[in-house]
């Protein structure tokens, strides 16, 4: 027999297609994914646990890309490179998001980065029941950034009279700029804050 | 002539169905919206600037329902009412929202939220120079909460061994509740974070 000419389905071969097809705006679904890779359905679902599990296996392989590298330094740099990673993440892959917070985090990758930031959060002296909380909300914050990096240059176009935005918008950065601008002062912003809540902490 | 028993297409009409297209997990296009509003794109066309026209009378719509109600109080109050009611919107419609970042905001009702957050937070004290920037980080940070709210009540389920996090995820909070905690808690870090930048720039 000849050697096929498709490569065969594998999880990462799956995973990338499946990424493919969403970021270039079409809707996911395994119909479409098995159209995309040239096999049918039915042979899909040999290889993926459903829906589901095609969604995970793209959280592994962005994981893979971005939330492998091994973190150093004390719980504010596992922090920075953590909230970096994930912004730079979501930011190239903006559609692929919602699709992302709306399942369960399985894949070990992944689960291995929130478990980095999770140690080094409870070695910083946050207590047991507030790490989780400020992992949502690290978590929370590089989405919304990510996003932010994923925006036009101009986010603001007042076409109507605005009491200030529209002065203020004449002396605005734009584009990449902009938005690195306000990651690093929103970066400074949550690192505040954390230092000010371990502050309180220590004078309970 | 018979009355048309289909009504006819109105800005607001369109936008609805648009958003429902959207939220049902459907790719967004002038041809499938033209399909599920029983018209030809060419009629469409009629009334809508194409693509970005489409999502700016979505953008719209929203901010109508979330984000027209008129604020009162201090900056704080405006910062978090309209922080409460952005995080709402992204939640109940998150599939919209890499549509919503990805192009400019002229919508005038949109465009009135972010103008009255710009006045409270020049009228706080914050320089002309910063506003934008704050501005970006509490937008930024609505959309990740938002984004969280939408979340599986499980938003990790480890399955390979962890340090801490396995832990921590035995005796955490889920679902809602856990949601509006993280938010509550963010929005506090982030009022925190402002009155810390405020009471620097008193220094200076």
């Amino acid at each position: 027999m000849a050697r096929p000419r498709v490569p065969l389905l594998s999880p990462d071969r799956i995973a990338d297609a499946a990424i493919e097809l969403v970021d270039s705006g079409q809707a996911f679904g395994v119909n479409a994914l098995a159209r995309r890779l040239g096999v049918t359905p039915s042979s899909l679902y040999n290889h993926v646990d459903g829906r589901d599990g095609i969604i995970e296996l793209m959280r592994g392989r962005l994981g893979e890309t971005y939330l492998s590298e091994p973190l150093g330094g004390d719980w504010v740099e596992v922090v920075t490179q953590t909230m970096r990673a994930s912004r730079r993440m979501y930011a190239e892959h903006p559609a692929i998001v919602p699709l992302l917070v709306g399942k369960t985090i399985t894949h070990p990758v992944v689960i291995a980065s929130y478990d980095r930031l999770a140690t080094a959060l409870l070695g910083a002296g946050f207590p047991d029941d507030e790490v989780i909380t400020v992992i949502a909300i690290l978590d929370s914050f590089a989405l919304g950034f990510g996003l932010d990096l994923a925006s036009p240059d101009d986010i603001w176009k007042p076409e109507t009279p605005t009491t200030s935005l529209a002065r203020l918008l004449e002396q605005a950065a734009k584009g990449p700029e902009r938005s690195d601008r306000v990651f690093e002062i929103g970066l400074e912003f949550l690192l505040d804050a954390l230092r000010l809540r371990l502050g309180r902490l220590d004078l309970d």
